[in-house]
């Protein structure tokens, strides 16, 4: 079972190979919210998103015997880069299953850092079976995207560090809303955000139509959503929860929060006016569910991790083309 | 005579207001520099730019009968915004001369800070002039853009910080570039970055149409250039550094480099797709110099100043729909 000390170790990993991000405020989101907010921006992590937070925790624990076979991933693309830049840091081989509907960015990304790209119809293919079957042919590590320890004790290394930069800043947050697809993000950091401030009250946040986590939570029992809904949010179309990621959120969340497509666009469109910060679809939800009111942040302190910024320029100028 | 003391007074009063930003790094910047590179995101500054710093340092300090008469300045856009955000916060009345063809973004911005905006045109108008017959008639200080030991000592505080915490960091830098328009926050920034890296080598960097300090380094007096250029650089539009600034300039700055409008705009999308930035072009200068090798990078680390993100939408989509 994952525990506080397995993030504090991987912490000290990505310490020391400069992972980490700064916690910053905004004088015009703190207006819209009448409260303070502070931000935990990981699209200026490395890779435009959290996930090589998780993929560098797991690729440096391998062995020298693994690391020579190499690792496999699926992906929709932030995961992809994260392992990606992890292998080309620790000169391991990665090979990653992605749809071939993902963002441009996200593939140009990933194979520019080296990951062989093995590509699939979203709605046909099983990209789950088809990366097993390539780690079995290559005896390689399979890199899961949320449900794995290693994974989320990686990406909980952002709610470690929100909460240790909150308190030396004297800013203990009041609420804090985490972007959430599969879980891994939302769970380690909920994990270690209960560590450092055991009354914090933690909410997960998904697009409306993949509110996976939500439909669990109301039924106690991981719920899988049905597979003709879409989503602005590529980097959140989970179907459902992880087995590991949803017995540590229903630990330690204290709700979860849903936010349609229109009110993630009008925040992407707030980050490029006010944030002066390029945020993708799914790395806004935690904003979207501040600017509209989705829990009472007046007269508080709420935190929110903005988890990605890998967004194509065509669909970022249209979404700021229309009007709010 | 300015001196660090002044400097380290202004970062006092910034501190108290959080208005200061952190010194981040990016792996894609520092691959095709082929060394480090630290960046100084003063597009996320409250207002989008460092203008305020300046502004708040002069404001803060007016006596309460100067304070209830109120404050003029004309402005471009970002010392607009800065000095209505510190009236704002500072609670004193601020009137500024805008021109006309301002970007929209730093214009309504200015207004909802609480600005009174007095329009004239750009190439009809006098904007000091104005902004002088009216400070006249209503008994109100002038706060100048840049040529006021109080605005320069403000604007340093961009360097002091850099400084500090890059020696926090262990990482001092060889050489800083510093955005130069009227020279107010490259001479503040290099008096207080000489007194924290004695053996550092700071740039100014300007647009190529409007290299008036670069021309004035060459002949040791200060050089006008000709009315009738234009630069994508609409903060950088000044035709004569100013005389303070220009003095400190000379006794600190190794040199002053240049950077072209095509230079400028393919900074603007390495931004946005790396950086997840939104940088107006102005504040893109010295991320241009860097990316297009105005001087030598590799295995050094070099520091630059992103200096604003104030930047409109349909300038932002063309610039970024353009082929490297």
């Amino acid at each position: 079972m994952i525990n506080i000390a397995d993030i504090e170790q991987a912490a000290l990993r990505l310490d020391g190979v400069s992972l980490s991000t700064p916690l910053l405020q905004n004088f015009d989101l703190d207006r819209v919210a009448r409260g303070r907010v502070l931000i935990k921006p990981e699209n200026l992590q490395v890779t435009g998103s959290f996930k090589i937070r998780g993929a560098y925790n797991r690729l440096s624990q391998l062995t020298n015997a693994e690391m020579a076979n190499g690792v496999v991933a699926w992906s929709s693309g932030n995961h992809a880069q994260g392992v990606a830049a992890a292998g080309a840091m620790l000169n391991i081989r990665t090979t990653i299953v992605m749809p071939d509907d993902a963002p441009k960015v996200k593939i140009d990304n990933t194979r520019r850092l080296g990951g062989e790209i093995i590509s699939y119809d979203r709605y046909k293919g099983d990209r789950e079976a088809i990366a097993i079957e390539i780690a079995r042919e290559r005896c390689a590590e399979l890199v899961p995207s949320y449900d794995h320890e290693q994974i989320i004790a990686g990406q909980g290394t952002v709610g470690l560090e929100l909460a240790e930069d909150a308190i030396e800043m004297g800013l203990p947050p009041d609420q804090v809303l985490i972007p959430c697809g599969g879980g891994g993000l939302s769970s380690g950091s909920a994990l270690a955000l209960k560590s450092r401030l055991s009354n914090i009250d933690i909410f997960a946040v998904e697009p409306l139509n993949f509110d996976d986590t939500a439909r669990s939570f109301e039924t106690g029992q991981r719920q899988r959503i049905s597979d003709d809904v879409s989503s602005i949010c590529d980097a959140l179309q989970t179907p459902m929860p992880g087995e590991i990621t949803f017995g540590i959120n229903q630990l330690h969340l204290k709700g979860v929060l849903t936010v349609t497509d229109e009110e993630v666009r009008a925040a992407i469109r707030f980050a490029f006016r006010y944030l002066k910060f390029v945020v993708e679809p799914g790395g806004a939800v935690a904003l979207a569910a501040v600017l509209f009111g989705k829990l009472e942040t007046a007269g508080k302190t709420t935190a929110i991790v903005i988890s990605g910024g890998n967004i194509d320029m065509d669909l970022f100028a249209e979404i700021q083309t229309e009007l709010d």
